[in-house]
């Protein structure tokens, strides 16, 4: 299979590069680096990148921003940004994609633990993350050609606990190798609408 | 208790007014007609209500417009609409009104079945709710002052079955009277982070 990767320079961008590029093409994506360059909250970009590299089998999206703050301190333009990156971002992926993946081929969004156990700072998270898994869940259903569509769940990641841990006290860190299980899962399964969660 | 009911004109707003009026003082509002006037896109309209009708003890949202089509057909605009209007109009009612509403006062707002069971024609529908339900599960931890936050999510209602029965066949319809149920659960109960679904 050819595979895009968008924000294959993350942490669970190179993870999952690492366990698909054993057995599939892989190609890089990301704002600033890889093979072609997508900014995910530029819709043209994406075009590019697709005129550029053809028809791929799959499409991964590890990326996303969203603000953490506390929830006393935000206001609709710090909900705006998660909306508009990490939601709107992946959405947009898929909305160019579909006319880009092969038959039978499909996109694995990535949400995140804050969908189900939330954390201080963490309501544009949560918000994001449920408005994706609640998204894949709905698109399975009328995507055509037998094209699929699923999010990947992850834990907190072991390898971003130095900076994050403190807000993470009593989660059980993932390796971001074990995270990228669930991208082979969905890539490589036959599932669809699914959020799969690597805890 | 003091309950803001906003969206108050509609079939679910209708019958709320009617559940909580039996035992608490309601004030109604809507875009075009109620007690006071209400945009929810419009955060100035919010500000100037709350000026104008003072503390409130329990804020009620059920209205909220999400864009139904195909979902080949579908683009970021059509997006656009539900999460500017549903999603973020019923979250700014919080931003706002978390100012406004006495220690112990609640919020509930507005989801529905979409959120786990989709439809040709939904993917905005079930983005919007899942950002909702996962929205309401974070907020509910972090509100100061024991305020309560929580989403009624109903079934398909009876009354709107006229007009929306073809896009729902299969689904056993719940008359607004029995949604309303969900929001007296909310409002005269004590649980917060809570999506009550009524079925």
């Amino acid at each position: 299979m050819k595979v895009l990767i968008v924000g294959a320079s993350g942490t669970v961008g190179k993870a999952v590069v690492s366990e698909l590029g054993q057995r599939h093409e892989v190609v890089t994506a990301g704002r600033s680096s890889g093979d072609v360059r997508i900014d995910l909250t530029d819709r043209a970009s994406i075009e590019s990148a697709f005129a550029a590299i053809g028809t791929v089998d799959a499409v991964v999206a590890t990326t996303g921003k969203v603000t953490f703050a506390p929830f006393e301190e935000m206001e609709a333009a710090d909900f705006a940004v998660g909306l508009a990156d990490k939601l709107m971002g992946q959405v947009e992926l898929v909305l160019v994609g579909r006319r880009h993946v092969s038959d039978g081929g499909s996109f694995t969004l990535t949400t995140g633990v804050l969908d189900r156990d939330p954390i201080r700072q963490g309501t544009s998270a949560s918000m994001v993350n449920g408005a994706l898994n609640a998204f894949v869940m709905a698109a399975a259903i009328e995507l055509p050609r037998g094209l699929r569509i699923n999010a990947v769940s992850p834990g907190v990641i072991e390898e971003a606990m130095g900076s994050y841990g403190a807000f993470f006290r009593g989660f059980d860190p993932v390796p971001a190798a074990r995270a990228a299980l669930g991208y082979a899962k969905s890539v490589e399964g036959a599932r669809t609408g699914t959020v799969f969660r690597v805890e």
